[in-house]
């Protein structure tokens, strides 16, 4: 991938600030380019040149812009350098910089989570000091190993087998065997024991972490999380399952090859910084939504997206990391964590394993908040689960100042005295926007205030307090003035009425799953709040909005990634693996769109009556 | 690989009578590209042009002779378009024949051998009528196809799963699941399940046989074999293990091309004549010795080839068709047949195996006789076995007329009167050459009337019978006249040398085996003769030059192709496969050049001692 010179027909982009150095053939669309190689380049419209988003600032090889870029960058951005990805095809050398929304400030938060489990990854290596083979001793090399190992029988892959007469022999007859039981997935020369490690995975729509574990000690040395660069193909699991079916011949691969990338990215960023080998990486598990994990095993998803919503896969599969082009060792397992239905995904299911929730015999609610919201309703003698589409406003789609969690994002937003806001910007920066936690705290305190009534409207009475921040927009709709500063930041009704429909389309989801279930909030004895989100938002505020039924405050737990959490499970014991896939055969999920109360409960959860 | 017309820089060979056409890349060396295309092209230089062997005729596209050509070939040869492949290096599409060596007469005749055994694959079809999904079902696929086949898990290959949401849908959820235990192999859309077929493969040193069976039926619909395309790397073992060590990059790689595209050829031509899929071959079982099975896996054989011969691998093992390049299909199952030692392979246990030598409660010798030469004495309660170099004299090499027994090789020889001869010459032709069989009869003959002393020398007083045929040769060394035709065929006494060792290998062999086991004579109870030439050669000849101690002629029993049998045992019936693996197992190798009385047994058994 690294070269000094190109070939012909092909030029050097060098990539700051890491200083990657690729090679791309003449004429080939940059935009997609980068996200071939796990970089994540914001788009809407995927590199179709319409929505402006997949900029570029491009130090040398700078070309005039094109009509194009005139509408979408000003006349500065375009003189620093500025440019659109998608519009950029080179005909000569260039370096340029992907702007860095990588890690989240959440992400670094969240990741670090200790578990204790007892370590039993199922996969060892052990260290053999084998006999030369002579005249009295003319064993085959594999029947020499066996023997060395006490084993009966032992599958060796041919890419394994390949490398038995050589390796043995480098080091005088002392060789590590690193197998998964009875098959063998490595042999090197000498003691290399201390080499094992595993990769736990969570493949969010949005976001891809990877969790570096070393399987001798159980011990987590690395954590690095980045966005999913299939987001150029579009934000959520809809619109990536129509590039797939829109893109019949080249769809569903370009976004396989996108999220291998950005795995492959984080691998090799985690390896580095530990001063590891790859190739010692020899188990990965992987959690993410049914859609997520068709894709990333390039299995078509179309079939989910639309009525009765039927994936193909279900149960957990093991996987060789060269058939996925996880650059692992090649002959690494990668299993696959099971899933529950076509919306409920291996992120669920490990999450509740995480929580336990399914070994206990006290009634507990799981409530994973994303663009989709799962819930999971149960104890260790029964679950229920649902999905219901709570849209993208959280992630800061659809609102007028919306952003994702990044630094500039208001995270957390407190009235104080009559007309004043006490903002919490992530990165204690200059607010640029506003993100999902932010806005709920924002509504939940206008609420308060009751400068939102129950219907959601936002009212311009001057007689209320913080009423002189709301002015008229362009289209004489009121908005509310968040922040004042060089860009001022509002909320919009449209905004307000966003936020309605996500919190209306959980909260339905929660009051139809206890209505199945037949429990009153006082049968709850927990509620699991998963997910980034579930661990940024301020609980009083999510109760104020009445996003959830007036659960006591202190039954709500944070739980923080949840999914991830529950793949390290799954990497450090292997028996959890296997719970967790009678975990997700016991779990009855029901179709929320079918069933019939969704419409009213969902109108009635519109409006505001929480606390 | 078939195309209308060829790319720059590339041209169209077309190969007579097949017409096959195949595109080369311009200046590559035709006889590599013929070899690697699994074309069977002679040669003892590998290309160098100095064996002259090479020879194909060009129709179009002739160039003036190299000079190598005209040294190799007549004046009336190059008119007629004959050339050297390894001289030829393409600017322009030709049109060229390659001399049809392919199936032996033997062959055909060899490889027709019916068996009786119960059918139980291992694999089979099974055709699903599912129900659609719909609100009340909403069923993953692979759950639905699971539950369809009443099984609690199955693996789905990743090929598999990625075929399943499309073929489900394409004959409204009717579909043909082909699988192997708890593993699905294929998914089809209707009802397939006529399909389902399996290729016993048997790679000789020397030949290729391929056996096409029903696996419906167990009936075998078809048989091909062709000389092994590696031929043109060496013709023995010792000689291909050399040319992997010496081309390090790339020798191992071409000899595993070579090998697999000569296979796929008799796959693809079977499945033309049966008119079937290739893809409709699950199962293929592989019998060999350990060098050939070493090649096909590609896996690195040069430790087999000196002291202490160790192969890397011996134990039976299962690959799936595409890692090898086997153009069957792509997740078709590849039963690897165990092996015993270094020099005792798959072929052998095959072959044993076949007899049912191992479930014998009397005692039997079984005799492979090739370049080398595989001895098997024992019973049900314990089997010994040993490897002698017989040398390539029974195939041809190293006699002065010597060829393989292919049409116009004599391959029988009886004495009629005083000074006839009665030849019995393959495809009746006129006799160009004399093959192994031949070769025997002849000493065997010149033996009775003691032409051929004891001590192996050819006389040449006037008063014996057939003395008159018998001239000195250029260097003064005596000769038997054998054919006086256009062509004379003559019997050297350098030829008479070389089955003096090649006899004696065997014989010693065999005597070490019977005293190892302390048996006489009497205590066996049939020798299995296997192979090809175990089956053509007249045992009473055989007996006669002492080859094998004086068993009674009846106790001889020619088995034919046991390799290829064994294979066809291990294809119909998986429980055969497993008894392969502890037959080969239980038996005892000793290695004969290690053995203290081998010397001295070895040159006892060169004179002719015999009945």
């Amino acid at each position: 991938m690294i070269r000094d010179t190109a070939r012909a027909n092909s030029h050097v982009v060098t990539i700051l600030p890491q200083e990657d150095r690729l090679e791309i053939e003449e004429g080939e669309n940059l935009f997609r380019f980068l996200v071939r190689h796990g970089y994540s380049i914001p788009s809407s419209c995927g590199g179709m040149g319409t929505c402006g988003k997949c900029r570029v600032l491009i130090h040398k090889g700078l070309k005039p812009p094109t009509e194009s870029e005139e509408v979408h960058l000003s006349r500065a951005e375009l003189d620093q350098g500025w440019r659109l990805s998608c519009q950029q095809r080179l005909n000569c050398d260039v370096v340029l910089e992907v702007p860095q929304i990588d890690e989240t400030i959440q992400a670094k938060e969240l990741l670090k989570q200790e578990l204790h489990i007892a370590l039993d990854p199922g996969i060892e290596k052990v260290y053999l000091e084998l006999p030369s083979p002579g005249k009295e001793d003319q064993r085959p090399d594999t029947i020499r190993i066996q023997e060395g190992l006490r084993v009966e029988r032992m599958a060796f892959p041919l890419s394994v087998l390949r490398k038995v007469p050589h390796v043995l022999r480098v080091k005088n007859f002392t060789a590590t065997i690193t197998k998964e039981k009875d098959r063998a997935l490595d042999i090197e020369p000498g003691d290399t024991t201390g080499g094992l490690y595993g990769l736990a995975i969570d493949i969010g729509t949005t976001t891809v972490a990877g969790y570096l574990l070393n399987l001798n000690s159980g011990q987590e040395i690395g954590v690095r999380s980045q966005m999913n660069p299939q987001k150029s193909f579009g934000a959520d699991v809809i619109a990536r399952i129509k590039h797939v079916y829109e893109h019949k011949e080249t769809g569903l691969k370009e976004l396989q090859e996108a999220v291998v990338s950005g795995i492959n990215r984080i691998i090799h960023q985690l390896c580095q910084t530990a001063t590891i080998q790859p190739a010692h990486i020899y188990k990965a598990t992987v959690a993410g939504n049914p859609t997520m994990l068709h894709l990333f095993t390039t299995v078509d998803p179309s079939q989910i997206d639309h009525s009765p919503y039927i994936p193909v896969l279900r149960d957990g599969t093991i996987i060789s990391a060269n058939e996925l082009g996880l650059e692992i060792n090649s002959e690494g397992r990668v299993y696959i964590i099971p899933a529950i239905s076509g919306y409920v995904g291996a992120d669920i299911t490990a999450g509740v394993l995480f929580t336990n929730l399914h070994e206990s015999s006290k009634l507990s609610l799981f409530v994973d908040i994303g663009t989709n919201a799962e819930i999971v309703l149960g104890n260790r003698e029964r679950m229920l689960a649902c999905s219901t589409p709570a849209g993208p406003a959280f992630e800061g789609a659809l609102i007028r100042y919306g952003m994702s969690a990044t630094p500039g994002a208001i995270a957390h937003v407190l009235l104080s005295g009559d007309s004043e806001l006490s903002l919490e910007v992530i990165g204690n920066s200059t607010p640029r926007g506003i993100c999902g936690s932010g806005l709920i705290d924002l509504i939940a305190e206008l609420r308060k205030v009751e400068l939102i009534n129950e219907k959601g409207k936002l009212l311009t009475q001057d007689n209320l307090h913080y009423a002189k921040r709301v002015t008229p927009d362009e289209r004489s709709q009121p908005q509310f003035l968040v922040s004042d500063g060089a860009k001022p930041i509002y909320l919009t009704q449209q905004d307000i009425r966003e936020l309605q429909l996500a919190k209306g389309a959980i909260r339905s989801g929660v009051d139809i799953v206890l209505h199945e279930w037949g429990a009153g909030l006082e049968d709850i004895d927990i509620v699991y709040l998963a997910g980034a989100f579930g661990n940024y938002v301020r609980r009083e505020s999510v109760l104020r909005i009445g996003m959830l039924p007036p659960f006591p405050l202190k039954k709500l737990k944070p739980v923080g990634n949840a999914a991830g959490q529950g793949a390290k499970l799954c990497l450090l014991n292997q028996e959890e693996w296997i719970k967790a896939q009678e975990l997700a055969e016991q779990v009855q999920y029901f179709e929320l769109s079918y069933y019939k109360g969704f419409s009213d409960s969902f109108i009635e959860s519109l409006y505001f009556k929480g606390i």
